[in-house]
């Protein structure tokens, strides 16, 4: 049967230009190999690692759902990841892949995960982890949690893993390249990751193929705070007022968490989900620029893009990283060469 | 009055986060001088120029409507364009704005201008170029009308310039930075854009700030074959299939236009318009793979990503582009440092 069935679909709900949709990933990731040769694809893994890795440093592997490119195979590259696995859509890989992509780019029977703390990637990559330890492997690994959006039932925050794991991505992997030791870079991750916080925002949920829904639905003209980068709901939707309102109230929750003083130094990432335009991308992010001008900020890192989506979702999120220590701005600012990274 | 009063908004259709549909775009391009500090922006345009740009080849500016991002000041460094010239959303730039850019970045009194085929924008830019040669510049231009779908009316070809303008900037690009004379590139700008093919398609129209409705509706799961890039209705639209029949459909349309033959050598750039996920375009990418292959060409120069959009229409564009000399190649392959140009 063919994919598209019009029964399936309703009005405003875009159909997906794939083929069969249990189909879509395996066929995207040879995509992603015609396009970028210089990722090598481990069997059996929605998996890779940068083929030229010259295995004389700690190699980093990342990873967690499908459905988030340029994430995170995007960033797979000297000076930043050297491999990345994925799972399904929004599903993380099995410990066995993970495992497999870890033994297919190194000899050294050393590694560095970097995952987002959702339940179920944390499992997945402590057993990888579990397993390669009992292989004679060193593993470390850094947990992700800057989500700062607040659980509305439990009133805790969320501290999900989401769009500032990049900037993890590209701290220690300038560490790694620079022969940072394990020890160093398990420091380095405890900084790095607690001094990162990012807060999102949704007008639609994500797309899953073969879904003609979308995973949440708001009325016409509201806007979702704190939303997931799985297209989970957030803690607050009302009518959208305007792009300054929302960098606003952004900025807010972000100052709170950060009790930040005028001159402190920030690395600043402003993220689509995927499905606004750059057009709305750069509006917000002049308001992002005006509002933490008016706080007297030391803005020394910026970037404005689509670093980890969320399959389709219209929305954005702004990640800031309080810069505690000078060589950090020197690890985001040195050049790489991955397939989504700016270099500018 | 706040732009998102509820009562502009129908179900499906999405806002946009910006704040006054009316200063959206200035306020964007204040966004993207924050984030893009190499690119110099010329007062009283949407205009900007590469701030390190030497003044020693001939000065290359390409323009047209804004809503294409990163299309066309995405593309402004060195190697490839010298400055960009935008109008507002889907309306080219004055002639009395293009003359302002071109004056801010070179003393030199010559230009060369790459302009998509629009009745529009070839007004305004042939108005400019006459406007410069009255005050002693020579100008050359180039015309893209890399466009083969039909006018269903006409039967026609509509020969609008659509996303190869990237191609040709990033050919004509190279040659001026290694020195080509007026001459040379006024002959290349000839050969490339005669050798060079896009079709487009669409499942949604495009964004206009300000306006809840999208360029053109169509029925839940259908496609529009043929669209331009400014939401232009297309010349078929029909119930959506699959990635694969679409590529099918689009690689019948190129073939017919160039009839190839086995082991001839091609670039091919596989485009989002702006609002598909990657992984569509992806194996959208992957089916276009399969099927050249079948052919026989070589598939000397690919990529696929977000070029020239269409403010938010769910849609992608294939290109094609006959590498007839060998250095073309190579033009291609050459480093550059822009926003949006891939280096990987």
């Amino acid at each position: 049967m063919r994919y598209n069935s019009r029964k399936r679909l309703k009005a405003g709900v875009h159909m997906q230009i794939i083929n069969e949709p249990d189909q879509a990933l395996a066929q995207a990731v040879q995509g992603i190999q015609w396009t970028y040769p210089e990722l090598a694809w481990v069997p059996d893994t929605y998996g890779c690692y940068d083929r030229h890795f010259a295995d004389n440093q700690i190699p980093l592997l990342a990873g967690g759902g499908s459905g988030h490119a340029p994430a995170h195979w995007g960033y797979v590259g000297h000076g930043m990841l050297t491999g990345a696995v994925m799972g399904t859509i929004f599903t993380p890989p099995t410990a066995e892949q993970i495992v497999k992509v870890a033994q297919a780019m190194t000899h050294q029977r050393r590694l560095f995960l970097i995952v987002k703390n959702f339940p179920a990637d944390v499992k997945a990559f402590k057993t990888a982890q579990t397993t390669l330890q009992d292989q004679g492997w060193d593993v470390g690994m850094a947990l992700v949690a800057d989500d700062i959006s607040v659980d509305n039932a439990s009133l805790k925050q969320r501290r999900r893993g989401v769009a500032g794991t990049v900037l993890i991505h590209k701290l220690l992997g300038a560490a790694a390249a620079n022969g940072a030791t394990m020890a160093e870079l398990t420091t380095l991750a405890q900084h790095v990751t607690a001094a990162t916080k990012t807060i999102g925002v949704a007008t639609s949920g994500a797309l899953i193929p073969g879904q003609a829904d979308a995973s949440f639905t708001l009325n016409p003209g509201e806007i979702y705070y704190g939303i997931g980068i799985h297209g989970e709901p957030g803690y607050r939707q009302e009518p959208f007022q305007s792009s300054e309102r929302l960098a606003q109230e952004l900025i807010s929750k972000l100052r709170l968490n950060f009790q930040w003083h005028a001159h402190d130094h920030y690395a600043v990432l402003v993220n689509s989900l995927g499905g606004i335009t750059p057009l709305e991308l750069m509006v917000f992010n002049h308001d992002v620029h005006e509002l933490l001008q008016l706080d007297q900020l030391a803005l020394d890192f910026h970037q404005a893009g689509t670093f980890l989506t969320s399959n389709g979702m219209h929305g954005l999120s702004l990640t800031l990283l309080h810069l505690e220590q000078t060589d950090w701005l020197a690890a985001l600012n040195m050049p790489v060469k991955t397939p989504a990274w700016p270099n500018h």
